[in-house]
């Protein structure tokens, strides 16, 4: 667990789109956020309080959020300084880059003399079990794609907001790194080492009240013969009672992989289905959401609407529709 | 690699089951092995010639394996004074044991005096990448089983055996400690980073001859909730030409997982026929392996004939009936 409240750190940020993490946490948990950072130059802006190290804390900010992706490789001078900073100030430090802040032996040595934490979402800091399957309480949602990076984490914070609003019980699970930093738990996924991947994700969603969901954010895909392994060990893992097929319709090839062809929805609910009832039998297909970013909200409906006559199964773009249908749709499990 | 060839440590093993990877390396790689080496009150024999340290080294050997488990969880004072005697002489240690030798300081001590290489081939030691998806040149094979522990390495290791018998070109591809043992290379694949899995099993099998066969070893099931991440895995990064189906009869229940029973042979085939076929579009099922270790001879010919007969391939047990109409099948692709 990360201590919240957060102070999003956005560095230098050249534009808008190096700051889709602390773009996330402002969208999907604006009260894990008091206010942002912005060093000279800094291009983005979150829409936040402009906040310093000191009237963050005096705010009542836990932790410095790198909200912020680097360039080259490294993690530059000037952010050290800041991040530096705020150690001694008594934040914890919380960071999804590449580069860990465990691996800067000057942020490590500050840390352990503040008594502070570095947090590196990036890695697993669980030694997690071996999946044993055992059917637990309580009910799951997974997303899963006909690609990677179609709108899984998206559809899982937008049901789960849904649901919040409508008084149920719900805990947006996160596996990947933007997904932890928003909430500040869950399993970096791909990180995991094999044999204790579908373990970790019974370990992130344990038994629970049984009106109670787990709304599982999906990583890769079925298709996608880098990540597939992933993909299906959240599907073993994670029980669903519901799978929700997500689906970007402008994708020329799968992401990554260019003499791969996207699958229909057809073919993801065929795949996808069968493997998750192997470990909850009572498994069904309850949604789709279509990622229509690229298209005029006239082809965005015109799409939702074809799809959902030919599947029968309600369709929404759950950011510019709302998650309501699907949520009504998972309601009635 | 591993250098070879090997001297065989069966230590102070109770009983012969203690020692099933030097048994492992004996049945399949007898040319990899010199001797054995057995400790006072050795309760199991692979049938090579008994050496002291002095004999083998005498005799070729380069690495001392460890080819028996260990009990308690820890590396005997016993066992490590053999050891430290080893990498003094100038051995390569080598070993599939959960406790590392690299964790062992006095080991690890030794090796850096004496210039030699402790191998634990339970952890990765390569940078794998990620899966790029590219067909690669070459065929492949790849076992599948309704659950874990089914024979897919033995079939891999039996057909790779027939295949060279007969002048084929192949290559046994390990994925497991006990295969890596035994041919000296491979992949680790249940230590793999999730995010590396496939792009391990792409490394190990890279292009190859249009005529010559990887037969990679399979891991796991896509049934097995607790590590079917990992046999999918190796169904896209494997890119296989040619799936055997492997079976053994007597399971009452997945292996670890009381509440899963077995799927039958025809839900195996049509979960991953589909599955493979993302990767290579062209891959076939040729065949069904039968572990049937626990049935009469009479018992094990009819169930093979009544199996062949229902799904239509040549299903043999490779051990008891050898890998000849695998092979057969295997050469018509």
């Amino acid at each position: 667990m990360i201590p919240t409240p957060y102070l999003l750190f956005l560095g230098d940020a050249p534009d808008q789109l190096a700051a889709k993490v602390a773009q996330g946490i402002k969208d999907w948990r604006p009260e894990n956020a008091v206010g942002q950072f912005r060093m000279a130059g800094c291009g983005a802006d979150v829409g936040l309080k402009d906040m310093s190290l000191a009237e963050a804390k005096e705010a009542g900010a836990k932790t410095l959020v790198i909200g912020v992706a680097n360039r080259g490789g490294v993690i530059s001078e000037a952010w050290k300084s800041v991040i530096t900073e705020a150690i001694q100030m008594g934040y914890d430090v919380a960071s999804g880059l590449h580069n860990l802040l465990r691996d800067e032996n000057d942020l490590v040595r500050e840390a352990k003399r503040a008594g502070r934490t570095l947090h590196d979402v990036r890695v697993p800091s669980v030694a997690y079990p071996i999946a044993n399957g055992v059917k637990r309480t309580g009910k799951r949602m997974l997303a899963v794609g006909t690609d990677c990076s179609v709108g899984k984490m998206y559809t899982g914070l937008a049901v789960d907001a849904e649901m919040r609003n409508r008084g149920m019980k719900s805990t947006f699970a996160p596996t990947g790194q933007t997904g932890i930093l928003i909430t500040g738990r869950g399993v970096p996924l791909d990180a995991v080492i094999a044999d204790f991947m579908a373990g970790a994700v019974e370990w992130l969603t344990p038994n629970n009240d049984a009106d109670h969901w787990d709304l599982i954010e999906g990583q890769g895909s079925l298709f996608h013969v880098s990540y597939s392994g992933v993909t299906m060990a959240l599907i073993h893992g994670g029980q669903p009672d519901a799978l929700v097929l997500s689906h970007e319709p402008t994708r020329a090839h799968m992401r990554g992989l260019p003499d791969y062809g996207l699958p229909s929805l057809e073919a993801l609910r065929d795949t996808a289905l069968p493997l998750a009832q192997i470990a909850n039998p009572a498994c069904k297909v309850t949604g789709i959401s279509i990622n229509t970013q690229h298209l005029s909200d006239d082809e965005a409906m015109r799409l939702c609407e074809e799809t959902e006559a030919r599947m029968g199964l309600p369709t929404v773009d759950p950011f510019r529709h709302g998650a309501g249908r699907l949520v009504d749709a998972l309601a009635e499990i």
